[in-house]
């Protein structure tokens, strides 16, 4: 039976989603946890790879899973196999066509910045600490900038081969509530760095090394160089996904 | 010149406040930072004792300083020196016989209760995880009783000895909002765990283990062992103190 599994983790140490040689990741432990479980080797499909040190308040992963313990157990019996920063929160018999990866139509991710002289300990490693006031009215504007289906090259780090750097952004949103300012992105899919580099951008908007419009020219040109950095993993949160099912579908705002 | 310093921190791994042999204390941080920066040996006195685990998101303390910084630039100046999970947030000037400790008149702890089936990453080592439904109206009629002058020697670990076990609890309120259930208690003072003790007796009240009209025997007879379990550190928050000083009076919820 094809299961998917509604997840969450802190990404602090961990290596990202995806498996690798010598570096601890959500799906080797997801693995690891379901072949406890089941005593099978499983290969499980996860929504999207989120970079090392990157947090997933909302994450779906599948998988074919041969057990006769019930949805609403699952979520209990697998999270005892998994450590304490990963923890899965719904099981949900899927057909078995169902992949996490690609039958998700939109993603939408946030990056938290603690925009304030001082530093909260209660943010470390989960926000990104950025002393240097942040006009986030300008920011606000450049974002509108970044909505659309536009060419993304600016905004990708080297890395990952893709066949296309063209993407739809749905929302790219910029509010502060006090100390914190958050960036919200949600699009069809993401490319490797790319939120991270809006937020670099937008903060460099936000202390006017870059001017609003200047967005338009980094898309067109296609140039990273011109765009601004890529912010620190600690400050990204995956928060929405949608794959057009009540089941699956939701939102975790950080 | 007598400063104070309001601070937060982290206190997952750190030994509580108070300087010890062969651990990690926040006292031994702070007095370490100030000997960094001033090149002397200071006592710094803290607004309380918190125990390992415990986390303060607002805290007092106090020292005699010799320096030319001016306090807008002595919170950075300390937290170059600090781990990261302790902050330095404000500096004040304060009279010479200023002390975090003496000078404070009430104080107010929120025990912070994760209640729902699935534990949440985000919330490790920042709450405790209590799966069983809690009976928050049964909890918030137990802890009106806590409110008042008595004798809390059933709400007191063994280890310090203390001249009174009095103490005037000023309030005492359960509240919940979604899967977290908060229990607030300010008082003149406190005891060694009495918070925690208060949590783990209002959490045998919530699953019906006690009655809220059990509250009122245990404080009469001081029986320890009548009263529920020490809950754990890591959902005890220390979240206001008060001074009579606009500048250092202060409350930060979590």
């Amino acid at each position: 039976m094809k299961k998917a599994f509604v997840m969450s983790y802190v990404g602090t140490g961990l290596h990202g989603w995806q498996r690798q040689k010598n570096a601890p990741t959500v799906q080797q432990y997801m693995e690891d946890a379901i072949f406890k479980l089941c005593g099978r080797e499983t290969y499980v499909s996860g929504c999207g790879r989120t970079d090392a040190g990157v947090h997933a308040a909302y994450y779906v992963a599948s998988a074919q899973l041969d057990t006769n313990i019930p949805d609403a157990s699952l979520p209990a019996a697998l999270n005892a196999h998994l450590p304490e920063q990963i923890a899965v929160r719904r099981a949900v018999t899927v057909p078995d066509d169902f992949d996490a990866r690609f039958s998700c139509r939109k993603k939408a991710y946030t990056y938290v910045i603690r925009n304030s002289r001082v530093r909260d300990p209660f943010d470390l490693s989960r926000a990104y600490f950025y002393p240097v006031p942040l006009d986030e009215k300008k920011m606000a504007e450049a974002a509108r900038h970044i909505v659309g289906t536009h060419d993304f090259a600016a905004f990708k780090s080297e890395g990952t081969e893709v066949k296309s750097t063209v993407r739809t952004v749905y929302e790219c949103e910029v509010t502060r509530s006090g100390e914190y300012v958050r960036i919200r992105v949600s699009a069809d899919g993401f490319l490797y760095n790319m939120v991270r580099t809006i937020a670099g951008t937008l903060i460099y908007v936000g202390v006017s090394k870059l001017e609003p419009s200047d967005v338009i020219k980094i898309l067109e040109d296609g140039d990273r160089k011109a765009a601004g950095p890529c912010a620190p993993a600690c400050g990204l949160y995956l928060t929405e996904l949608c794959y057009g099912s009540e089941e699956l579908d939701g939102r975790a705002d950080r």
